[in-house]
């Protein structure tokens, strides 16, 4: 490698057309990063082939063999256990600091254990988080927790919503964006106790956010807030309602055109159209869900995405590390305490 | 009222626009519905002014005065101890045997706190719960809790869907409806301990529903169950994630063509086609949230909805009244004893 500082580390091995999915997609990505470098771990029986195939990333690339993998029915339990599989060694590369951040389009559950394990959670952070950025009708937000604590308590929700502010900063470019918690109703009483009690934390801790309460989730659409907070199974929920309703209404309107003599005659015209809707909610443009909270930087990538998809989660990483987005984070954490505060909150509550 | 049976108890001043969507509802009701009745409660200053323009309605109705009423900002608590709403006595006359069921635009948490007080729970379930009719790719299903209780354990989830197995043989008439719990994954060890003990106890309990284990939010769409099952926060989340994003693509695409040159030339051909997919996931045409597990159906139309949205309300309650759905809930949750197996089952999974 070169003494350039900007390199991301590739599990080339996870995802279901690995690798070649992933060699295509950091062939876009280093198009578009003529600056980056990468660190490839994975079968060079496998990789090589196809790396050949694309001389220019080649120069940019390094490749670290390993047969080893971590496969998607792999419980976390026993894969930390594993240190030779291609999804270990390239998390392993950001510890060594050979790398600034991992992405892997590999198992979920297994990136977020090895990663929490070999990058640990940064200090004061109780839980790290997966954050995704979304569509709204006129722009985007970034929402977290998106699956990786099932239970959360108020002090977790309070720090996502810290570390969702500075990834929106970054991310999406905000001077001060605005932070708000997922919940079923606008007003204070509704709503799970851990969720009111972040609120009253958020409220009056030093994280100084521009906080707007509680959102509902049929108004994150209207661009009432640019950060949605919530525990990581409510997340997971409302991510997965939204993907799935946005597939149902374009299938729905194609299975219509299908079916329709005179909509066909008026295809033509509209099809502009109806593409730039699909790919404003075109799930690959937002691949590259970001587990925040760790001293280093994993990215997840869909594993069903394609090229297009991976080198978006490749770009996330890039521009994060750019920004020195980790470092951000430790330092604005240590502004506030959470621990005190919260102790009063629960004095406060009951 | 006559002797027929049929009498479904209205609560007029609920609602944003009421009286006057509650009794063009109605009148759009009757017409579909030409052996029921209606015994209407509300201000009589207001109500007949209206209910004058629709000769054929005023013969089936017949209007109680009261000049005090619910609004949408007060308490749950608050709104008990007034037996004099218009709420509250539409409720009532449930009790008294007066009506079979009882609909109202106002208030959820005030509509559900008057229920559960004045109708009680079935005996052996331990809490209600509200359901809705949702739309997928090809068909209807039904899902609950949408939100009368913010935390559940397993034998809730559990009695849910015995509930909700009913409501799909009888709403949807289907034989045998498919059974799944809303869950982050499909894996068995996926998702939160509740919901895990629920599905142990649907497998080992004489529920005898065709369960078929766990579905995430982004699969529903595609037909894979008939009733889905959650805890209240969660259904809730789902629910407007779902309402929210089928606008937002609705809202994209006509504000794309409304930009585009080429799409308004090729309108008049597509316009069929959007407004078919638009009237497919027509919120009004899925109004009226029925909650389950009283003794009476109390049936909750939105606050918003227009008069056909309040008819669908209206049409939901009389359909449930014809199939005697409340004795069915009664009769087969005597042959379950989900008090007795959730104790075998903690001993199971602890």
């Amino acid at each position: 490698m070169s003494t350039n500082n900007l390199v991301i580390s590739i599990d080339a091995m996870g995802g279901d057309n690995s690798p070649r999915i992933v060699i295509e997609g950091l062939a876009i990505a280093a198009k578009k990063n003529p600056d980056a470098k990468f660190l490839l771990f994975g079968d060079e029986n496998k990789v090589m082939p196809i790396l050949n195939q694309y001389p220019a990333l080649l120069k940019v690339c390094e490749l670290r063999h390993t047969t080893e993998m971590v496969h998607n029915e792999d419980k976390p339990s026993s894969v930390i256990r594993n240190r030779n599989t291609s999804m270990y060694m390239a998390i392993d590369a950001v510890r060594k600091g050979e790398a600034q951040a991992i992405v892997s389009a590999g198992n979920t559950g297994a990136l977020m254990a090895i990663s929490k394990l070999v990058l640990k959670t940064i200090q004061k952070i109780h839980r790290p988080a997966i954050v995704s950025i979304m569509p709204h009708q006129n722009g985007k937000y970034v929402m977290l927790d998106l699956g990786a604590n099932t239970e959360c308590n108020a002090i977790n929700l309070a720090e996502f919503a810290l570390m969702g502010d500075i990834l929106a900063r970054h991310a999406l470019g905000l001077k001060k964006p605005r932070v708000a918690l997922l919940n079923i109703g606008a007003e204070e009483m509704k709503g799970k106790e851990e969720i009111k009690q972040a609120a009253h934390m958020i409220k009056n801790s030093h994280m100084n956010l521009d906080f707007r309460g509680y959102v509902e989730p049929h108004e994150i659409p209207n661009n009432v807030a640019d950060v949605i907070v919530a525990d990581g199974f409510t997340g997971n929920i409302a991510l997965k309602s939204i993907e799935g309703t946005a597939r149902l209404v374009i299938r729905l309107l194609k299975n219509a055109v299908k079916k329709s003599f005179m909509a066909k005659l008026g295809l033509p015209f509209m099809l502009g159209v109806m593409l730039r809707v699909k790919k404003t909610m075109d799930p690959r443009l937002y691949n590259g869900a970001m587990f925040v909270g760790l001293n280093g930087l994993s990215v997840k990538s869909h594993g069903g995405t394609d090229a297009l998809g991976f080198s978006v989660a490749v770009n996330n990483a890039l521009m994060l590390v750019r920004q020195n987005f980790v470092a951000t984070i430790r330092e604005e954490i240590e502004k506030v305490d959470l621990d005190e505060l919260s102790q009063e909150v629960f004095y406060d509550v009951y």
